[in-house]
């Protein structure tokens, strides 16, 4: 019998945690024992695995040193993440709450992790998309300047924002008023210009992790990307619209062959377009379309991407991510 | 009494029409007699003008010697256009079917017409937008580039675009299949990266548009404008993602003040964003938020705007152009 490994997923009964023990189990990932935990009250919580159903453990009484690997799903306080790193597990961040130092942040197919990491962050999905072009298009051409609007759909803040997003459009189809709860205004049948929190600059939280998140898998920090996430009415599925700056004129037979090409995107025939809900939604590809030049400069390359955010770009990666884990470091 | 003047409206029976018909009644234009036109069937259709209900006529009957103003909202043949011509009426024209030649594109407030032009074009409500917003801030910074993510509502696609959303949307959530009819697929909950056809280029027809009159109206036809529009899941009101590239590092105070005075804009306050539906809808101004600078570069200038695409980017800009030439030329 080849090796397993003990595993403890936190936060697993989220939507991005069931689709990651979904996406554990059909990858066939070596798991021996796997714990889900809850950095709240677990209750009575269970979570489905394969044929199993397990039974949510609190974080804080949970000993780490029965596992070999973490995922976290759930921000934890410092002394939590203190007793995980001092009982040697490795560990997989989806929550956008430890440090570049702390662990580096790895696109599957994109970016590798420094040999000796033990800890890796999976980056917003938008990014998981967006790298995925990117890091292809590198081969082909130098970014310059990239500028993106990020639509993002209401997944994005779990469970909660897919029954608001519900909840509100039938209130609307039934003329009744609209009660925001989770959102901080009508989110149905209109585009909010924060998906997250704003800082003092002017920035959103999530607009400064994109463009840091992104430089950093692309090994350009210095790269200006100007960002918009963008709230949309869509339950799954995150849709881009990317221009890019290039040294030079683009070459689109070139662009196209190699967007074709690359193995974690699927290149729309040119005349069709890709959407979240017709085309990304479930898959584990990347969609790309719409692929253009400037009107007026032909160093310009415009893109739309579509992209699923809870499969692709968070549990499919993550596994990939413990993937990588699991060649050079577990 | 004060001189009063004919006037025809091309289309008066539609969403656009609908809405003109009350701006020139709200404005207290000088309407003698009003003429509904339709360039399909009139059949017995009824168009309302203040306390009125006027009947639907025939263009292809009526006589334009009898009218001073025509306003175009429904494309028309060749040959009808130069029947008012040769009629010698002025003509504001809605439809993007005229040239540049034919009749200069002007957004109020932001360029005027020339001095001898009778017709005009009122560009796409996109542009009415940015425009507004663009042609305030060129009086405090020079633009290098633009480029605009414009999501465009549904009512773009006229009263068929509003009960398709609706219908496509009960359909969903009552578990229903979605057969698409207006737009080529699912747009309740979804994004369309094309919201008009797509030329061999790669381009949407309004992609091209919307760069060219936006040249036009800011006398910048050399400026490069990178510009993606996505047909929204929203009934009413364009949302635009904006980032521009200036000549130097902009001044956020100074830039926040020029917009606070410009008459057409509404500059909301830092730390809260505009939203198409709960700010924009039924609003003769366009309203500008999340102003802020590149994160890298301070160049960079990133905006959001919200504006009414039927009342706002249509209907008011078409009546005030018709005041333009009501001053200047007829």
């Amino acid at each position: 019998m080849s090796k397993t490994f003990d595993i403890a997923v936190i936060g697993a009964t989220g939507l991005i945690g069931e689709t990651l023990l979904m996406v554990l189990d059909e990858r066939e990932f070596p798991v021996g024992n796997l714990f889900p935990l809850s950095a709240g009250e677990a209750g009575s919580q269970v979570a489905a695995f394969g044929e199993r159903n397990l039974r949510v453990r609190d974080v804080e009484t949970f000993d780490f040193a029965t596992v070999a690997l973490v995922f976290l799903l759930e921000p934890l306080a410092p002394i939590q993440l203190a007793r995980i790193e001092s009982a040697g597990c490795a560990l997989v961040d989806l929550t956008g709450s430890l440090s570049a130092q702390q662990a580096p942040c790895v696109v599957a197919g994109v970016n590798s992790p420094a040999a000796a990491g033990r800890w890796l962050r999976s980056p917003l999905p938008a990014v998981v998309a967006l790298a995925s072009v990117l890091g292809a298009l590198r081969q082909v051409l130098g970014l310059q300047r990239v500028t993106v609007t990020a639509c993002l759909a209401v997944s994005s803040r779990g469970r909660d924002g897919i029954e608001e997003l519900a909840r509100q459009t039938a209130q609307l189809l039934n003329a009744r008023p609209v009660e925001p709860q989770l959102f901080d205004r009508q989110i149905a049948f209109n585009l909010l210009a924060r998906a997250s929190a704003e800082m003092p600059d002017g920035h959103a939280r999530d607009e400064r992790r994109l463009a840091a998140e992104l430089g950093e898998v692309l090994a350009a920090p210095q790269l200006p990307v100007a960002v918009t996430c963008v709230q949309a009415p869509v339950f799954f599925g995150d849709s881009l619209a990317v221009s890019l700056l290039c040294d030079e004129p683009v070459d689109l037979p070139v662009i196209r062959h190699c967007l074709d090409d690359a193995a974690e995107l699927e290149l729309v025939e040119q005349g069709d377009y890709p959407t979240a809900v017709g085309d990304a939604l479930g898959q584990d590809l990347v969609y790309v379309g719409r692929v253009r030049p400037g009107l007026q400069d032909p160093r310009e390359l415009n893109l739309w991407i579509a992209s699923d955010n809870v499969r692709k770009g968070s549990a499919l990666n993550a596994v990939q991510l413990a993937e990588l884990l699991l060649k050079h470091t577990l």
